[in-house]
């Protein structure tokens, strides 16, 4: 995960519209795609491979923020499992069960599972957060690809880096409309920064990722992680 | 509540098949229907319409198991909104900028809000179940329609009612292929059993839910709630 220590994943969620356009014009500027459920659900889980046609480079996340029982999870997982990279699951659902199966599930099909650990809004404060030593004891015992942790409170993503070590990918939401600032996460130890309505928003939204690519530089260069 | 306590919900999940027939065979059988999130979207969010359109009675149920940021949970919630009398969230995303922000937009639109509480398979021990006293503070300040509690383990469905009284209404999955008894989920405080498979999957899905309905009768007479 070190070797890429500047990584930008565009958070795609809006059904209203449709991002064919921006993906084709953020091909190669960016390091990859993280679909949402209301995306996925309004416009059709097919609409991923629809999607992933115009740009076949990156990663590609269906950002389902799966929290249910194994059955489930893996029912809603095998609708778009062809069409992406890695699914996003809750850690709080735990292992016996629920991310057990759906670990499984995903590695025979040759397709990563990402944790969420914790979240980016201050509601996360209330219960996440003070669960977050059971969580991480799920997710090590888990083994997961990768894990979410939050842009928005660095201290916490630094936590969990050290926590789980240097192997896991971290990706991290909350920079931008959220608050958090280009590059803080990946100062505090995240791998991939997760940007939504700062570029899917913008009038152009090639140069404001350019944009937060150079901002990612300079915090990097600050922080000896350049 | 209280003036029903043999409430009977069937939940429909699997994408794969159609649910017109099962939803008219069991119209006035049973007092609702739970829309997993894997039915919905992989027949897409409007299905929801199509099924009630074979039964405008009972409560119609959006199980989307949210659990994200309030913006995100909101633009899930407005696929379905229209088509459904109450959508589920978990608790363990907390109130400020997530559960609040939903609830506000579902009263809006005079829609219920059912929160998770906790969960019927093993995995919910493993961080769940320890949380339960802060989910609990999470869910008494945001005061919901309802709230999920398992069957699987009766005691935490005790424990919830204990602690949120008797106005709340309390829907509880895990009875049938999940291990729980029909009926033990009532006696322990619940208001609503949820089922799936073991009448989704029956040869006579009729007769099945009749049954269960029989076996509730039989188990309330017994814990003194009949």
């Amino acid at each position: 995960m070190g070797s890429n220590p500047m990584g930008l994943i565009v958070a795609l969620d809006s059904p209203d519209r449709g991002f064919e356009g921006l993906v084709e014009d953020l091909c190669g500027v960016v390091d990859g795609f993280k679909l949402g459920l209301p995306l996925l659900m309004g416009r059709g889980p097919g609409y991923a491979a629809e999607l992933r046609s115009r740009c076949r480079e990156g990663i590609w996340i269906a950002d389902l923020k799966l929290a249910d029982i194994g059955h489930v999870m893996k029912l809603t997982t095998s609708l778009v499992v062809d069409h992406v990279d890695a699914v996003i699951a809750h850690g709080f659902v735990g292992v016996k069960g629920a991310l057990g199966e759906l670990k499984e599930f995903l590695e025979s099909r040759g397709r990563k599972l990402i944790v969420v650990a914790s979240m980016s809004h201050p509601g996360a404060e209330e219960v996440y957060d003070k669960a977050l030593p059971l969580i991480l004891d799920a997710i090590e015992e888990l083994g997961p690809w990768g894990v979410v942790a939050p842009a928005t409170r660095p201290h916490v993503t630094t936590s969990i880096r050290e926590r789980l070590g240097p192997r896991v990918a971290i990706v991290s939401p909350g920079v931008g409309a959220q608050g958090a600032e280009p590059g803080a996460a990946l100062c505090a130890g995240a791998d991939y920064e997760i940007v939504g309505r700062l570029i899917v928003s913008s009038p152009d939204p090639r140069s404001a990722a350019l944009a937060v690519r150079e901002a990612q530089r300079r915090r990097l260069a600050s922080c000896g992680r350049g």
